[in-house]
């Protein structure tokens, strides 16, 4: 849970397509023990993977979730689909943490980004 | 803005691939004059999209917000990335609404998804 401060602070940035979208959309369950210390391992752990390129996370308080990890490529992707300790986390997260959940693998075909450069004009400049 | 809470109570269920997402990562900026209209005018309207799929937000409080919309095919999209009111919107977003976004539109090659049936065994159970 450490990076969700810095996660949150700005999207991640576009990156040159094609690359990979790995959309995980969840409701959690009222079983939650366990779950941030998992989290937490889990974001560790897909920092080391090759090609890994960046995480964003939004949660509606007692609603949705979204996360969406951005892959360089199908292998790293799969790496990670792969890896023991996540298919662990996944099914514990079936058993206990989640109510519903819909994941979407998708490969980008375009991206673009905006950050403000200055304060946003008001009504009247326009 | 009203479709928020229904959007919020389950993710949107996975489809049959390929179709297309188009995951708009957002934080907005201190001025959000006319924001919520528009918004809910932009929901009105992506419904109206042929091949239009269905959408997901979530929004972390002072922090991140994600959408995720979902269309059947690149002609949809386009249609909706074509959509004269919604070119409007976006510039004034730019303008007001955004401090930085980011889009990335990538076409889906698998998905699945989870609904729970029962309620979480407990941590005796397993």
């Amino acid at each position: 849970m450490s990076d969700y401060p810095e996660a949150s602070a700005a999207p991640v940035e576009a990156f040159e397509p094609p690359y990979y979208v790995a959309v995980f959309t969840a409701v959690r369950s009222q079983e939650q023990s366990g779950y941030s210390e998992t989290n937490a391992r889990m974001e560790d752990l897909v920092n080391d993977v090759p090609g890994f390129l960046g995480m964003d996370h939004a949660q509606t308080p007692g609603g949705l979730g979204i996360t969406v990890g951005y892959f360089r490529d199908a292998d790293a992707l799969m790496e990670w689909r792969n890896n023991a300790e996540h298919r662990a986390a996944q099914q514990r997260g079936q058993a206990e943490w989640y109510q519903s959940y819909t994941l979407h693998v998708a490969k980008v075909e375009r991206s673009h980004g905006f950050t403000r450069v200055h304060a946003p004009q008001s009504a009247t400049a326009g």
